[in-house]
């Protein structure tokens, strides 16, 4: 098998790190028993192996490919595709009242993180789809959720997100799509929209596009932007489809990676103005773009985990099979590459990022659903604050690891990981979009900056800061080597965290330029002190264990050992952010542009 | 153009930091006064910007094919090859008796530079030539010297190094190639080689093939591999091409990258055996290999760089192009995206990695010339190893940071970066290849660890820092927040290397695996520190131009402002790597092999 899901790290973070059993006893997470979670895993984990991970290399072999205007996707991904929406993955965390499973987000995250595991441009489809399903709950009128969701949900039609356009890429002020009134409640939609993930396939019988454009008297910028769905068929009354709407795939982009994922150019209105309907308000569109855009952020995050973890796998097969040169220590024949200390370094490395981010990811998600289904308001606003702070860490971090951890697989390999046939490559390659797409990871740098450090004077990271602390002091409570080291790089990478956030929060309004000259250092620093501050709790967990004798002794001491890496090796770098962030600016912003 | 030579940091670098007047005195080097070599970089930048960096798309788009045992490249690299053979590039290093022009190494390397910026894949036949050149020159007979050597230097042939087979990648002790001796003096040779760089072409009239292989009665392991060259075609005794030797391309492999350079699978004597001649004694051809690899080494890191400074040459132009959102600090309408202080910090991190491991090599170039025209044969000595200390360092580091230079300019363009027609991402995937051939980062760690660093108790390392320390104390007699910055983070940098060097000296014997799983993290520690010391040595001299008033204002405050950059954000990194060299190899070794 191509992808063995790591159900135990999973289960590990998600009980020991993440609060399962306080999140099922959250009003509303009664269904996610313990027994029911794994069970839900479990069969994610067989689907995702079986039927989706073996499509990954075909995918990338034989992409989708366009023809007239019409997109056929790589051969095995149409009927997956149709027994992944049968079987109700799509559904796993929507409403049951739509035809979802209803679970928390803490149980959806392992199941989108298998799914990116086994196949991030398949995955695409359901991510983008979660996206249209989220703005929809939140801003649709009654009639567009009862036309949509429990298609969507069921995985009958798919959805996907236009917000890209030649001239606007990153800065949706630019937005120039229109969209006129008719009179009727509809709108003719006018306008190209570029780089549409899944904009136009055959996996599914309706496209929903849901479209930012601009009404006759829209004010300027951001705020004159509205949302509008789009489906490619028009949707009858009775809710069968009808005629093909004006929204045409007029070709996809020959990308790097993730091949199979047909990212689209769509021409709306060429043959008389594509029939829209309005979600919400007008010129409020900026506002549920973002509903969606932070799910998928999240989402994306997930990808970067779960591209990372498959590079692991491979790469650890690699090394145990390949036999090449002695072992240093000493024996005689050759052995295999595993023994090679550089080898267990570099498998280290992949392991333990992808596990402080799996573990950062999860705890993020049951902060999410403490925010929405908790009894108490000052704790589900905490939540919130603690999600909204990590979600572009979640995104930014995750992803840009994602990047070094497929090419240190691709190094793990030797000459063979440059051959395509190997495999290793296409990992590299399909990471390399997690961390442009969805918002660059200076995007997400911009908002941990600016929305989430310096608005709030830097108080809720503040906050997190605290219980990272108390985590220290636990440590303290420990006389092992390896948890006296962990707590010494996590107090030193807290302190560096703190510094730097008092850095942004004070230097905000007297140099702008200067602090977001550090802001995607910041969000490293913030990605690495919070990820190792998980890898500490789980070493502290372990340790535990341990001592009780409980457990599967080999388990936990890997536990420890990969914490005890990540501490050595990431969070050891803390002191060279701080300085690259508080002095690193002057370097930064010096020269005059013909300078370059 | 797609490319322009950084004509002007490259003769900074040559006579202020590598010494390009003191090698010109120097017995054999008379001939690079400053008006020759200002001349011949000209010319070669003329060279490389209009012929031969125009192919470089080309190559990506339309690679080398393989039909019936032949290779055909990519249209257009005949001529090219061609030209640049006449134009004498291939010999600007090699000597005047064979048709080379005889110029010094620290001449021969920019040079080498631009033409690995214009083109990775076409640059690498004449690496691979070098290499061949080098060994002839070094274990060759009058004879094979006289049949091979012109046209070797005047690019009529090329050369191959043929030392890998399925088995043995970096462990060249499983060599299963035979060498059969057939009592006139020559061998038939059979085996399978494998990853051979131009092993077969369209592009010259002879390939030079250099074998490794075994002959019957030679002893196990690295001490019984002999060199041969077997020719594509056999040499008359009057020089001309006789028949086609039995050295056949059976396929070429599928690349993530470098696509128009043709990796070979060659089969040596599938019809009866491939006629070869010795070079210089049975069992020596690993030391003569080790010529051509050291040669290659140095080369390659030349690669990096050229790669560097290409994708870094294309990302400051998309910066200066793509219009996208406002300026941080207020202006109305939108700007380009270099006044985004993320983009500065990322195009400055591009520039200065290239600049530092520029200067870097380009130094390490002239202690070559040094080592082996020096009058004074303590000063040759110590050159020497100068030079074999920093080989390492030059090919793993400017590799490794070539991976990261290239990522980085896929970032600047956003999602534009993914779509393979903007051409950031071809840089991405050639530049992957650069950390692995001609021996992978560990092996150049494991060499830097073991023969330049251990052997000798960290002698010659020390002798190094003695030096930096000495650019630390010349940085102490300037006020200027930036000298004093940059002296901060080199002397915390310099200290943490020297713990490190103490480090491995002490524990290589007690403790090896622990002393070799933090090879890497040493190699790049001794890249930054090392590449951050020539940054402080130019930021001084440019420092020291202002204050008299001499020469181009804002070429020197950019160095400054480069050197500054590179201070605060790479060689405050220092400390983190030294953690992971110390203590990180705990984390690394401690899980069995099925706890992976």
């Amino acid at each position: 098998m191509s992808y063995v899901a790591p159900l135990k790290d999973m289960l590990f973070v998600m009980n020991e790190l993440a609060g399962l059993p306080e999140v099922n006893a959250l009003p509303g997470c009664e269904d996610a028993s313990p027994e029911t979670v794994g069970a839900v895993l479990e069969e994610n984990a067989r689907f995702c192996g079986e039927v989706i991970a073996p499509l990954n290399v075909a995918g990338d072999r034989e992409p989708s490919y366009w023809h007239d205007g019409n997109v056929t996707t790589t051969k095995g991904f149409k009927e997956a595709f149709k027994a992944f929406g049968e079987a109700g993955w799509q559904g796993v965390q929507h409403p049951v009242e739509f035809g979802g499973q209803g679970l928390p987000k803490l149980v959806a995250t392992p199941c989108i993180e298998m799914l990116n595991s086994a196949n991030l441009s398949f995955a695409l489809c359901p991510l983008l789809t979660d996206g249209a399903i989220e703005a929809l709950m939140t801003a649709g009128t009654d009639e567009q959720k009862i036309t949509y969701l429990a298609n969507l949900i069921s995985g009958k039609w798919t959805g996907t997100m236009n917000l890209t356009e030649p001239q606007a890429g990153s800065d949706l002020a630019l937005v120039r799509t229109r969209a006129v009134p008719q009179g009727d409640g509809t709108y003719k939609i006018f306008g190209t929209k570029i780089f549409i993930t899944y904009g136009e396939h055959d996996m599914a019988d309706n496209i929903v596009h849901l479209v930012l454009a601009r009404t006759p008297d829209a004010p300027e910028g951001v705020k004159g932007i509205s949302l509008f769905i789009v489906p490619k068929f028009l949707v009858n009354a009775d809710g069968s489809l009808g005629a093909r709407n004006d929204a045409h795939c007029v070709s996809i982009e020959h990308k790097l990676g993730i091949k199979a994922s047909p990212t689209a150019v769509l021409q709306f209105g060429d043959h008389g103005g594509a029939i829209g309907t309005l979600v919400g308000e007008e010129n409020r569109g900026l506002e549920y773009m973002f509903i969606m855009m932070n799910a998928a952020r999240f989402a994306v995050g997930m990808q970067g985990i779960g591209v990372a973890e498959r590079a692991y796998q491979k790469a650890v097969q690699y090394a145990k099979e390949r036999v090449q040169s002695r072992d240093l220590a000493g024996s005689a024949g050759p052995v295999t590459i595993i023994h090679q200390p550089d080898v267990r370094r570099m498998l280290m490395s992949m392991r333990a990022q992808t596990e402080a981010a799996r573990a950062l990811s999860y705890v993020t998600a049951a902060a999410f659903d403490a925010a929405h289904h908790h009894a108490d308001e000052a704790t589900r606003k905490a939540n919130q604050a603690f999600y909204e702070y990590m979600v572009p860490i979640v995104k930014g971090w995750s992803t840009e690891l994602s990047i070094d951890v497929t090419s240190t697989g691709v190094q793990v390999h030797g000459g063979m990981g440059f051959i395509e046939e190997t495999g290793a490559a296409q990992y590299y390659r399909d990471a390399r979009i997690l961390s442009i797409y969805e918002g660059t990871t200076a995007i997400q740098a911009n908002d941990l900056v600016g929305r989430k450090t310096a608005r709030d004077g830097g108080a809720v990271a503040k906050g997190i800061l605290a219980k990272v602390r108390q985590t220290e002091e636990e440590l303290a409570a420990f006389t092992s080597g390896d948890l006296a080291a962990i707590r010494n790089h996590l107090a030193a990478g807290s302190k560096a965290l703190e510094d730097v956030v008092n850095f942004v929060a004070s230097n905000m309004k007297s140099d702008i330029k200067g602090v977001f000259a550090g802001s995607v250092p910041y969000l490293k620093l913030a990605g690495i002190v919070l990820g190792g501050w998980q890898m500490a709790r789980a070493a502290l967990v372990a340790e535990r264990k341990l001592k009780a004798g409980e457990g599967d002794v080999k388990f936990y001491q890997a536990k420890i050992a990969t914490a005890r890496f990540f501490a050595d090796h990431f969070l050891s770098q803390a002191s060279g952010y701080r300085a690259a962030i508080v002095d690193g600016s002057i370097g930064v912003l010096s020269l005059a542009e013909e300078q370059f």
